[in-house]
C-alpha cells in the first residue's frame, strides 16, 4: 500500500546520490525498450533503480543487473475503476492474482462491502491490500444504500464520506450512480459531491445526454465508464469528461469504443475493468488482456499503454506513478511485445515479484485481517417460506438472458390449499429475499421465470446492492436449506436438491469475498454452475443471473427482502394483483 | 482573484437548474465554434453561461445573447510562468494590458518583489490583482535571496515557503533555479521542496542534462521553461518534464522548439511568456502574440490553443479552468480566428470585459493597495563613489550585448591625484551598486565597458536579484545625482547629465513597479532611452542591460553592494589586481 505523506529530505537526497551515481544503483535493467509514455515513443534505455524509485538511465553500476534484451519496460498497469467484489476474492488474492499480469495499482470502489458493513468494509479493504506489491485507492462509495427499498448492512453517511475523503488513500468519490438525483438538484445528493476536497468525483451515467448530461457534469463530475457507443463516448469527451473506456466479465465496451481514440483526445482516455469475474481472471488476465483487446481493435499500442498507466495517473493525480521517470515509483512491467503483452517480470517499487514469468509468492500476504461476522439471520424452516395465494395472478419477475434488466409480467400461479406454488411446466420458480443483516427475519416473496430448474434451489449471499441472501428454487423445503447453508457459511454460494447440499463457495468476508485464491473460487464457482445445470438450469451464469435479481435500481421487476419492487415506479407493489 | 474553497450545494445546484433549462440562463454565445480542447477539435456550438459558470450547449434562453457568427470561442488564455516585474507595472495594471489580449489567468512567480521586501511583497501582489478580471496564482519562489553576495531587502525561509504553500492562491513551489543546490542534495536546499503539499515545483535547469537531470528530476521538479534547443527539450520531456516553451520578452525559444510538438506528446507541453516588457506588452500583445507566433513557426492551432488553455490548468490541477464544459468557469475568449488570434471578446466568470475589441475600463480596478516605503538608503555625494587606485590595473565587467553573460577583463586604469577614473575613449565607465533596503550606505565599486556612455550617468532600481541601486557613469557628480533622485522616487530609473534629470520613469512601488498603465511606464522608458542614447549609448536597452549587472548567478564578472563578484568562483574579489 502506498502512503501518501511529505518526503523526507534524506530520501530525496537519496534519490539525488543515486540519480548522480554516487551512490550505487539497487537494480538495472539492461537492453530493453522503454515504453516513453511522455513522449508517445519507445526508446532503448537501461533503467536505474534505486529503493523504491527509478533514478536514471543509462550505463549505471547497479547491486544486480537483469537482462530484458528484446523486451519492453513499460510501467506498471493501473485499473482506474473496478469492483473487487466482483471477483469474489480479498483485495489480497486479487493482488496474488492481477500483479502476475502486470498491474500495480488498482482504484476500487468498494460499493459492495460498504453496503454490507459500512466504512469498516472499505477500511478493512484496504488493511487486507496492505503489505501485498499492489497499490490499492479508494474512491469512496457515495450511494450507500441505493435507496431504502431494500435494508442494507452498512451505510456511508455524509459525515461517514467526509472522513473517509481524508485518507491519503482515498482518490475521490466514487461513481455518482444517483444521476437522477443529480440531475434534479437534490441537496442531498449535491451536499456529498461538496466534500471532494478537490479530489476527483467518478461519474456513472449510462445514455444521459444532452442537457441532463450538462447538468450531471456541471456538478463537478469527471468521469464515465458507462458508455456503449460512440457518439455516447463522443458527447461526454467534448463536455469535458474523462472516458473510462470499460472493458469487464460483465460489461464490453471496447469494440464499440475503440474508433473514439485518436492521438488528439486519447488523453482524456483511459482503459478499466470496472469487474473481472474470477474465471476472466485466471484464464485472460487483467489489464494485459484488455491491452491485447484494444490493440487487436485497432487501437495504438503505445496509445493503449498510456490508457492504463500515464493517464490514469494523471486523472487521479498520483504524480508519481504512470510513467517511467527518474523519481517516479519502479513499478514496472517487462514484456515480450506490445501485442500478446505476455508479462514477463514485474516490479513493485523497485522489488521483483514476476521473474521470467515466476511469481514471487513470498511477495504476497494473502492471510486476511479479522472481519466481523455478517450475517444475523435467524433459522429458516421450509413453512416461512410458503405463503397464502391472495389472488390467482401474481406478478413474475422474468429474467432476460445476458442482461440484469428484467421483465414483469402478470400470470397465473398454481393454488394448492390456499398456497400459491411453483410452476415446473411454466418455468415458474419461487424466488426468496431473505434479510440478513439484523436478524429481523423478513422474507421478500415472489416468483420468477427463466432460471429453467426443475429440482432444488440456488442460492447465494451476493445480491446487490444490499446483498441479504438470495435464493431461487423449485420447493420450500430445498430453499430453506440453501438459506441455512449460506448462513451457517457465513457467506456464500450454494446449490442444493432433495435435501442435499450438491455443492457450495463459501464467501465468509462479508458474504462476499472468499479468503481463497482465485483459482479455488474460480474452480468451486464452474462446480456449482455445472451443478445448477446439471438440476435443470439453461443459464450460462445462474449465479451471476441471480445476484441482480434483487437489485431494484434496475428495472424492470425485482424482489427485496422488503417485497418486490416496480422499479419504473420506484416502490414495492403487491405480488398478487 | 479565484477562491479555492468548497462548493456551495445552492451553487451546484444552481448551475444544475441552468443547465437543465429550468433557471433562465444569463448569457448565451450564439453562432460561433468553440474549441474543444478535450476533444482536440472544432465545433458549432453556442455556450450557455448562468453566473460565473458555462453550463450548456444549445438553444438556451438568456437574459442577454450575443451574436459571434464567424468567430471563434476558445477557454481564456493561462500564462504558466511569468514575472509581472518584468512589465515595471502592478498586478492590476497588468490585468488592464494583457486581458483585452485574451488572458484570465496568470500563474506569477514574484520573485522579485519578494527579493524586495519577502512575504509581504508577494500578498501585496495577490491584494493589488484581486478585484480585477483576472486570475492571478502564485508559485511561491524558492531561492529568496539567491545568494549571499548580495544584501537583499526581504527573504523567503523556510517557514515562510510552508505558510505561502497553504494559500489557495498557491499552486507550488517557484522556479527551483538553485539547480546546482539540488543536484549536490544540499539539505537545505531539499527541505524546501519537502513542503509541496503534492503542489507543483516548477523548475529552471538551462542545459542541465543526463545524470545531472535525472538527479533534478528525482527530487521531484516537474517543469522547466529554460529549454533552448530542441534536443534539450526532447530530454526533458522524455525524463517526465513539462515543458514550458518560452516566448518572452528577453529568451525566445519558440522558434527552436516548435518542431517539438507532435499530437502524441503535446499534453506536456505550455506556452508561456516568463516576461514581458512593457514594449511589447503595449505593442505585441500578451499569449495572443505567442500563439501567432507558435502558428506562424507551424504549430497546429488547436494544439497552440491547448497549450494556453487546457495543459496549463492540467498541469497546475486548476480542474474547473482551460476548457469549455458544463461546470467550468466561463473564463472565455472570442476570436477573429486561429491564425491573427484577433481577440474580439473576452469574458471573465461570464462578465464581459471586452465586446467588439472595446474594452470596459470599469472593470478593472487599478488603484494599488498601499505598500510600505522600501528604499531606505542615506543620501550619497559625488565623493562617496570616489575611491583610491590601489593599483593601475583593475578589473573590468565586460557587457555582451544582447547577453546577461558578461565577461571579465584586467585593464589599466587612468588614477589621478591617486584616485581611480573613468576613460571614455576606451569606454570604461564607473559602476556602482548602492545598498538601499537597511540604510548601510555600502556601496560596490567597479568598472565597466561596452554601455558607451560619453556624459552624464543612468542608474535604476531594478538590479536583479536584490534590486539595489545600480548606477553606471562618465563622472562622480552625474552619479551621485542619479542615486539620490532613485531615492527621492522611492525607486525607478534616471538619466542624468551636467547635473541635470533629463529623464526619469518613478517605480514607486517596492522600486520596481509603477502603478501608472503600461502604455505611460512604455513611453517614459522610451524616453529613457532616447536620452541614453544621445548620451552615447550604443545599446538597444541599456536599462535592461544595467539590470542584469547585479546578477551574481550569472557569469561571469558582476557587481553587487558587497564589490565585485568572479561568478564563476562564486566569491567576493578584489577590484584591483
Amino acid at each position: 500500500m502506498r502512503e501518501v505523506t511529505r518526503p523526507r529530505v534524506k530520501d530525496l537526497k537519496q534519490r539525488i546520490d543515486a540519480a548522480m551515481g554516487r551512490e550505487r544503483a539497487d537494480l538495472l535493467l539492461r537492453g530493453g525498450r522503454i515504453v516513453d509514455v511522455f513522449s508517445g515513443s519507445l526508446r532503448k534505455a537501461d533503467v536505474a533503480i534505486s529503493h523504491d524509485r527509478i533514478v536514471g538511465f543509462g550505463d549505471y553500476t547497479a547491486e544486480r543487473e537483469i537482462d530484458v534484451s528484446g523486451h519492453i519496460v513499460a510501467p506498471g498497469f493501473m485499473d482506474g475503476h473496478l469492483h473487487i467484489e466482483s471477483s469474489m476474492v480479498t483485495p489480497a488474492q486479487y493482488a496474488r492474482a492481477a500483479v502476475p499480469h502486470g498491474t500495480t495499482a488498482l482504484v476500487i470502489d468498494p460499493h459492495e462491502i460498504a453496503n454490507v458493513m459500512g466504512p469498516k468494509g472499505i477500511y478493512w479493504m484496504i488493511r487486507c491490500a496492505s503489505k501485498n506489491p499492489l497499490h490499492v485507492f479508494v474512491m469512496v462509495p457515495s450511494c450507500v444504500p441505493a435507496t431504502s427499498m431494500e435494508t442494507s448492512g452498512g451505510s456511508v453517511s455524509g459525515s461517514d464520506l467526509e472522513a473517509l475523503m481524508r485518507e491519503p488513500w482515498a482518490l475521490g468519490i466514487g461513481e455518482m450512480m444517483n444521476f437522477p438525483g443529480v440531475i434534479a438538484g437534490k441537496a442531498q445528493v449535491l451536499k456529498k459531491l461538496t466534500v471532494s476536497y478537490g479530489k476527483r468525483i467518478d461519474g456513472h451515467a449510462p445514455g444521459v445526454s444532452g442537457r441532463n448530461l450538462y447538468a450531471y457534469i456541471a456538478a463537478g463530475i469527471a468521469s464515465d465508464h458507462e458508455c456503449t457507443t460512440l457518439e455516447e463516448a463522443q458527447e461526454k469527451l467534448a463536455n469535458g469528461m474523462f472516458i473510462m473506456i470499460r472493458e469487464g466479465s460483465s460489461a464490453k465496451n471496447l469494440a464499440d469504443l475503440a474508433p473514439l481514440v485518436t492521438p488528439e483526445n486519447s488523453r482524456r482516455l483511459m482503459l478499466v475493468s470496472d469487474d473481472r469475474h474470477p474465471y476472466d481472471l485466471v484464464r485472460q488476465g487483467h489489464m494485459d488482456s484488455i491491452l491485447r483487446n484494444a490493440v487487436q481493435h485497432g487501437v495504438d499500442p503505445i496509445t493503449a499503454v498510456r490508457m492504463v498507466t500515464l493517464n490514469t495517473a494523471e486523472y487521479f493525480g498520483l504524480k508519481d506513478m504512470g510513467g517511467i521517470a527518474p523519481g517516479y515509483r519502479a513499478d514496472l512491467v517487462v514484456l515480450k511485445d506490445l501485442k500478446d503483452f505476455r508479462v514477463e517480470w514485474v516490479f513493485h517499487g523497485g522489488k521483483g515479484i514476476v521473474a521470467r514469468g515466476v511469481v514471487q509468492e513470498s511477495a504476497f500476504q494473502t492471510k486476511s485481517p479479522p472481519l466481523a461476522r455478517s450475517f444475523h439471520v435467524p433459522r429458516v424452516q421450509a413453512r416461512d417460506l410458503r405463503f397464502p395465494a391472495l389472488s390467482e395472478r401474481a406478478r413474475i419477475i422474468e429474467f432476460v438472458p445476458g442482461q440484469i434488466v428484467t421483465q414483469g409480467l402478470v400470470e397465473s400461479i398454481p393454488v394448492v390449499n390456499g398456497l400459491a406454488m411453483p410452476d415446473l411446466d411454466r418455468d415458474i420458480l419461487k424466488i426468496v429475499v431473505v434479510e440478513r443483516h439484523h436478524g429481523s427475519g423478513r422474507i421478500g416473496k415472489g416468483f420468477i421465470r427463466g432460471f429453467g430448474l426443475k429440482e432444488g434451489a440456488i442460492g447465494s449471499s451476493v445480491a446487490h446492492d444490499c446483498h441479504n441472501i438470495i435464493v431461487v428454487g423449485t420447493n420450500e423445503a430445498d430453499m430453506a436449506s440453501a438459506v441455512n447453508e449460506i448462513a451457517r457459511m457465513g457467506g456464500g454460494l450454494v446449490a442444493v436438491s432433495y435435501g442435499r447440499i450438491r455443492s457450495s463457495l463459501p464467501l465468509p468476508l462479508a458474504g462476499l469475498l472468499s479468503d481463497r485464491p482465485v483459482e479455488e473460487v474460480e474452480a468451486k464457482l464452474n462446480a456449482l454452475q455445472l451443478e445448477a445445470r446439471q438440476m435443470g438450469s439453461s443459464l450460462e451464469s445462474p449465479f451471476m443471473a441471480l445476484s441482480f435479481m434483487a437489485l431494484p435500481v434496475i428495472p424492470k421487476l425485482k424482489i427485496t427482502d422488503k417485497g418486490i419492487v416496480d422499479v419504473d415506479a420506484f416502490q414495492i407493489v403487491d405480488l398478487f394483483v
